[in-house]
């Protein structure tokens, strides 16, 4: 898949991307150095508040969990467009870093996670949404959320 | 050491590389942009499951971790030869993030990682095989694994 | 800001770097590969031992674990400044990972992580300091530590 069709893609999915979360502190939401774009913690806002709070297996179930994982990456998507003004230079993601906030006895993060990895190859097709991925259990997350998603991707200077 | 000399390197040490893993959802066990590889996070597999599971300091020994580590590093040393087609093309690794499932009272992650360190070393040498390293402790892990490992290298385009 | 006077500005802000922190095992304080630097993990040592230890909002309070940060922060400038030999060949900050370790019940750990990430855009300025972020919540960490910074970077060749 081309990079140019990208936003028709995400339109036949009816994908909508959300404005891209504000930064939490002294630091910028994404930074380009190199080829690399490297995206700050993305979390599972939807209109300026978390989808859901808690851990998977304790306050919400797996399902809830996945959804959260389809939402940060929604918020990731928006990040990395905001930041290359639209989808030309992107060539790319490399890796999701997933944390989940899960009970002690949950360990079946990779099945959550699979929620952000599947949104991003229908987002941006098999090439372009190809990722390595690591996937880790939280007894906690910052704001009590339930995923919290590090994106690193590649993109061309011009 | 030369690149070419990596495979006669691991005989003479008689270490054998397993199969590398399958992926365990929507991604790829290692993804390759520009000059950087980001291998998924690896696991003390052997022949198709754990070596071991449970915490450190718990459920298993420091020395079981730390064996534990070295098992990782040959999968993930299996990944970066398959992505790779050999060594040819393979120039170091850079950061290798290791976490290590732990009871509350056992901090001694950085010796448990040795494990994996050490091994990179006498597989690749000194140059190729250096590495930063960032040691955690986590409560538990995907699939109740004592040990998770992110591996970043760098690679030639040719 | 020009990367010549990152020094001067170091001084005119009083800030003395310390002497960096060896490993704690069989790795490298930092690699530098292609046009990216992998600083491991940097913990609150000062003058050789842990400025504090045990958990935010447990054994110590935020603006302790914020100094924390800071003082990490300081450490990891100081290991960029040894691997480049200078900042002549520095370009930038890229990512800043920030583990916190933290009490179940605290989750601001953004606010802990600003100790570092203003630490950072004082010493070098809003471009050269610009850094993505990421903030976790750990239940505790190597060594006991309060803090663990994870922090990659960009350079030129020459």
């Amino acid at each position: 898949m081309s990079t140019h069709t990208i936003d028709a893609r995400l339109a036949e999915l009816r994908i909508v991307l959300p404005d891209p979360p504000a930064s939490a502190g002294a630091y910028r939401p994404v930074v380009c150095r190199g080829h690399l774009g490297f995206v700050s913690g993305q979390f599972p806002f939807r209109q300026g508040a978390l989808a859901y709070t808690g851990r998977v297996g304790v306050e919400i179930t797996p399902e809830q969990g996945r959804e959260s994982a389809a939402i940060a990456a929604l918020n990731a998507l928006a990040q990395i467009r905001a930041a290359l003004n639209g989808w030309q230079r992107f060539r790319g993601l490399c890796r999701l870093e997933g944390h989940v906030a899960s009970g002690a006895d949950f360990l079946k993060q990779p099945a959550v996670l699979d929620g952000a990895s599947e949104l991003f190859e229908r987002a941006l097709g098999s090439e372009l949404g190809a990722h390595a991925r690591t996937a880790f259990h939280a007894s906690r997350l910052p704001l009590d959320a339930p995923v919290e998603l590090v994106v690193t991707f590649s993109f061309a200077k011009s």
